[in-house]
């Protein structure tokens, strides 16, 4: 109805775009969130290739779908993160390079700029605003717990880092005219309401950098996720429909997760398919009509119980039933009106 | 009633033994839990001085308390994490030393084996068993959500670490017939019942291995508290009676705590006075009558909103009133006695 | 099923009800609760021109609807209020006229006893019964909490005045044959169950006056709805189908609305759209169902969030799915039938 | 989509079989559980007939239905129960006998072999395995509640009564290979997890025995539904899809029931049609999901107030709405795979 | 305060009186209520020694302590039930007998008739009214889930056997000015509000026969212990203070039991000291209050866990601590007096 | 412990306060908090009687009490609202004249600034600040539900009218040194948080002008009590510890109360005794720890339901029981101390 409903292709990146498309409108969807990495959307080709942007548009636009955002996720992490060799397994090799941290951080941001531009082409090419979401990374998520004590200087350390890898990144994306959506999530800068308010300040409260709202990572830590969308009303830059369900009684392996793998009956919490999680939709519905938000409801499908194209094709419908209109005007008065 | 209710004195470690026991007197407890920092306990001096585990003793029987446990949170941590400089304000110079990682790890390690020797002195001057608390640290904390994906071989690799370095610890311990009983806590190799399940086999489940048991740390990570000692009866080898507060609300730092400090009033959660948070303690006494545990119940008082002279009083008040004596029969049968 | 499910006219009154009819058959309606305001049902004309039923009744029969209730809610609310400005939005000039209160309450309940005359009318066309429903007023509605202190006798007059304005006004319905629904309500005479009783005690239960029942109003005081159904079965003679939303958490509004709009992120409730709301209407489905309740389930759609044509249509659909056939027998008896 | 959706024709036992078919092919289901009782299902003609199950099969097919499950609740049920005149509007005329009741007990138990005999020859008509559900009695069920004063001797006399009478019916079983699943209910040997242990204990773990697990008869007595299907995952031989409501609120007449009819407003609880009462399908699902359970979900429709044939329609489409396929692979590598 | 806090002496039938006595004072009670079993209360003594009553009161108020009601549970049980094995351990040998079940209802009968003759002998030795509490037992307890299918007329004709055997007990309780009050309980002929409802109709509503009030047998159940007290406040003839624990999660075995013993911790339901369960005691308090009752509060005190006289003494500081004096008058006007 | 804790002498007027004050120290009360009207604080002998005050203090003295507050509810009532006759009852004759509204308000409003002026007596007596709480009135009390439809402009209206009033008042608080604290209560300008602020706004933000906390009048509507202090740390100028109870399930009459009065069973909620009703105060004494409120905790003692002897006494215990000194530093740090 009132907004268009996309999926993120980030989970179906082992099928090429154009597959991926004919089962996205058999599904029911609008349009795409592109994710950056298998072949959904290649930000070299759209460096190198003047046409690229062009030819990913006409192959979306054929299909009757629409796009407003392109996604980074993967290549965002590496900007702060201390790097290992879990991220080799999530990087293109030309950013990989040799591994060393340091190189891999800095050809990341090099990366994430060139994503910026690359939006902008696409949106060019698409003829309206297209919008870059992702993570950041953090060197100084390991820090979580405060035992041994940290200290508030590291963790304004942390944030430091986080502002100079970050702010010359963004001044491509403000010479581009593109906007950044962090999507606020563990391992990444920012976290929860008062990390995120902490990212906002390091960089000074700049209007390039918002939040991709993504509720699921909100609801099983005991974050405020409604309150999120009102303090944050006008860095909402994108939005993920995305469930999470969380136990009414205590497990075996709390939020921190007992190092165990998704899915398993230990768990406190785990993703779900839209509507079989705990997140209320229709709160969050409510409050970003109050904030004027009129972008994509993006699916992020993700439940390590069910079958993905079931999954995919009832979170769509999902959306369409819950989202609706703002009213015109208030209520009350109506009742009156002769 | 039932079982002795001691004062852990980790958190008055600013304060002389003999000045703090005055204070444990006064406020009403037992006996007391004694660190291994301060002038408390001095593993060192316990191993120089023939004489210090009895004048400790005298000491403390003086007061007309008690002693069934020592403490080695702050070296105990040491022995498995990735060090840095958080490590140097927990640690004793001599085991810090120049502070090269494998170094403080092995000097740390070689302290908690001293520990183990020590306790076995201070129970021959006491007269019954003397068990041995505290942290194991973690090479694998810092993995805890799972982004970028996190290999199950790297999680077993933090296992095998603990087992090789706890190992050789252990058989210390055994040889001076003293048990270990690690704090189940974040940051360490284990911090709910999945991980803890996972230290225990990674040890092959010898016996000298057990738990320092802390609701306070479970609760508001969504941890069944309850179901820990059932699962664990023959390992709970101390308790910590410490209370947890967490919001029936969704706050603006959840569970992962925004990298913000105890007290803001942000916070999903915080640590209380006994009998002010949300620990359900009436279930884990009756857990605790089911197996049979007839240790101490030390309180380890943290509360960063209250007095903690106040606060060591009411808990010791709490725990007293709150425990009880076990039935020495079935109840039913009772009523047609004649 | 069971039940026709209709849409109350009275948010629509801006709309021509000919207009309006085309927007409820594709809503999905059976048929109209009919406003006595706009220029849905005009009672004056129902009395002067003798085909006016007929025509208002041809015109609705011809959309393949029915009807089976009219609605006089803003010229009942003037009978007992104490009159001020606010009554004169919502009166026509006629019974406004110059605005003094008694003649403004004399001239209302003139008007309501035409309305019972205009329904019986109406019903001729129809050929079945129609019932009024709405509002009363009250002149002790202001006396909400008991400070400064209220006597019983101020109670007891605004009881009595109750009854001194409405016998007569009954006596009419009486002689029509038509039975009044007093929607229980704030600002009304009878706000919940305990005030609802004392309406009917002062009247000496007599049964030309009964209740529109809607739950909303009930739901956020902390009213039990389903009870009130029970308690007086035999006096529902209209029910609106109306949902209302409640935090689960304090605000900073609570229930008497801290003197603000609705609509407004401060307010601990709110009217919302059928099924988006606290309600439990299965168990009035249920609880009507135990009482044989067979009139229509009547929508009143309100929420200040919310498209209302969207919204209606979405109501529609909602009570057809909610609504059920009553059982014919118990069913365990079924499991060993041969 | 995953697995058949049927519907258990004992409710239904009034109507014969096929008009009975045609109704469930209207209310969208995939098969039905066929009543040995009625006309749907018939033991001794099966047993006499040698084209009985071939004809049935027939008509079942026709109709574009399965059938997996036969039920002899009824029967069942005579086996252990101390008879009284109850037992005879349940049984047939050649079962009930002169009513003695050690005999009735016996000529039920050669029954229930039969109905093993039966369920091979209709296996071998329709191509696949059929099994069968029902009751057992029990000898016990009146100590329910310890008083007088009930020693562990007579519980066990009672386990030992029900293995003394079942095992030679599951020695028939094994013979024919085919399963019984036990509907764990109240008045049966087992009602609960605990039970349910106890008489699979009694029968010393043989797997002709398990159970049909219906979550309607744990919820209400506080039982864990979601823990039955994990303690007896390889058990499940089939399931039963019925809700059922209890009160958030105590009322008059508890879980015990107070002496009155089903449908009474008195009552804490009471069966529901699917989607209307607390059972969190949800969890089940996914619990079937984990233990690889690939058999029909049964639908056992009953509600005391609602139309049955409104019911059985939309239970039908509760419960493919609610099923799925599970994942064939976690979710989490999905969103790096390249 | 306003009320006497008694012990009830039946789970101490193993202590002489005397002895008993000394610890009731200990523990801080006001009196006791007797039981008829053990040395605590003799009926038959009590009939034929005239002196006994005033040999008992002596010993009593020696002591300091009071003494309102004796208790004939054990008796009072075998007089409705369907007699076995179980019985006898309860009765003493003159009323089992031969242990022929009709045998023993009728000398059973004859046992509360004299228990109503000998509570009028203790009455005049103390002074003022002394009630008679206890059980009926039930000839139907056994269908309490209704299946096979119970008809009303066995319910009836329960009703109707407790009422034959029951008016001619009463006729003498009548006789000597004594009320008996029934223990609204699991296995007697009523156990929840609507089967109490069914006891007194079965009476015709004669005054000699009430309740002692017992919430710790309704909680668990379901049923609603504080409108019990409203609905029967002219029949709340005694009260008994007992708290009962039920799960917030389900459990393994539930309301029924499971066949298995208290304290067992699969059970989701068990005694408990008061103050360490569910009930809602403020509640109970305020509605006596309400209905001006005036009697003991009896401490019936069970749970499996706990030593008994750890537990008799906490749950007399409870009750004391609990119960208040009702207010003179209405308190909003006190603050306006002048 | 932290904070003197006194009583509130309004429910107590009918006593004359010598003989008060015995009660208040044998209850175990630091001080009083005396009300202006009985015989406790007589603000025109304070004006006429130069030693008056001194007077005052001297008895109090004498009884080891102190005072920090004198309380001007019932004066300040009449300030703003539509005089009628209830507040004849509620007003000295002298004030109330001849009851013409506007004279009845500007006579208050006069008193009201003697109060101030009287404080400022007080305090030179006693040697430390007087505060002055009361209440305000309000002309739009009546407007509490918006139906007939208020204008913003008549809300607005409102509370222009207060700060007309109220202005020239402050000024003299002002000019004497003495600040006010409205208690937030319905029938005020300000019942809960948006209309608090709106209060405040309306005044220009004048330090004059802040609360007397109380939370009962913000539990039972949903208003978020802790929040408050938090909203308006720095005028939170007393505090009230008043205890509220609302029902967990909904009742016959809900918030607005069905125009029956306290202590009716039909009602949602009622004031209770401290401790047993439903405020959280643990939460309230953080928050009053947080803004550094070091004034007096003031029990304002109600309920219709118990003895208020009984009650004072106890509520007096159960704040010295639950107040406590804050931490001096943060309890992390502690651990490490060394």
């Amino acid at each position: 109805m009132a907004r268009p409903v996309t999926l993120f292709t980030g989970q179906w990146a082992d099928l090429p775009l154009e597959q991926l498309l004919d089962k996205v409108v058999e599904f029911g969807y609008d349009g795409v969130e592109l994710a950056c990495w298998g072949d959904h959307f290649d930000v070299s080709e759209a460096m190198k290739d003047p046409n690229y942007c062009k030819n990913r548009w006409e192959m979306i636009k054929k299909k009757g779908l629409g796009v407003w955002t392109i996604s980074t996720h993967l290549v965002g992490q590496a900007v702060c993160d201390n790097i290992d060799l879990r991220h080799k397994s999530i990087l293109p090799p030309q950013i990989w390079g040799n591994g060393d941290p340091e190189g891999v951080r800095k050809r990341a941001a090099e990366e994430v700029k060139n994503t910026a531009r690359a939006a902008k082409r696409l949106a060019e090419a698409v003829g309206h605003e297209i919008r870059v979401v992702g993570f950041t990374g953090s060197s100084i998520w390991h820090l979580v717990y405060s035992f041994p004590p940290v200290t508030p200087e590291m963790i304004d350390a942390g944030y430091k880092d986080f502002a100079d890898r970050w702010n010359p990144i963004l001044d491509v994306f403000d010479e581009e005219g593109v906007k950044y959506g962090l999507e606020v999530h563990p391992t990444e800068i920012a976290f929860d309401i008062a990390s995120a308010q902490s990212a906002v300040d390091a960089l000074g409260g700049r209007k390039a950098f918002g939040f991709n709202y993504d509720p699921s990572h909100f609801g099983y830590q005991g974050v405020d996720y409604v309150e999120f969308i009102k303090k944050f009303g006008d860095r909402i830059y994108h939005v993920h429909m995305k469930d999470v369900y969380w136990s009414p009684v205590p497990k075996q392996a709390g939020v921190f997760g007992g190092h165990i793998s998704f899915g398993d009956f230990r768990r406190y919490w785990d993703f779900r398919s839209l509507g079989r999680g705990n997140i209320d939709f229709e709160e969050i519905i409510r409050a970003l009509n109050s904030i004027g938000y009129q972008g994509p409801l993006s699916v992020e499908w993700e439940d390590s119980g069910m079958d993905r194209e079931h999954g995919a094709a009832e979170a769509c419908e999902f959306v369409k039933a819950l989202d609706f209109t703002p009213a015109a005007g208030a209520f009350d008065a109506a009742f009156a009106r002769e």
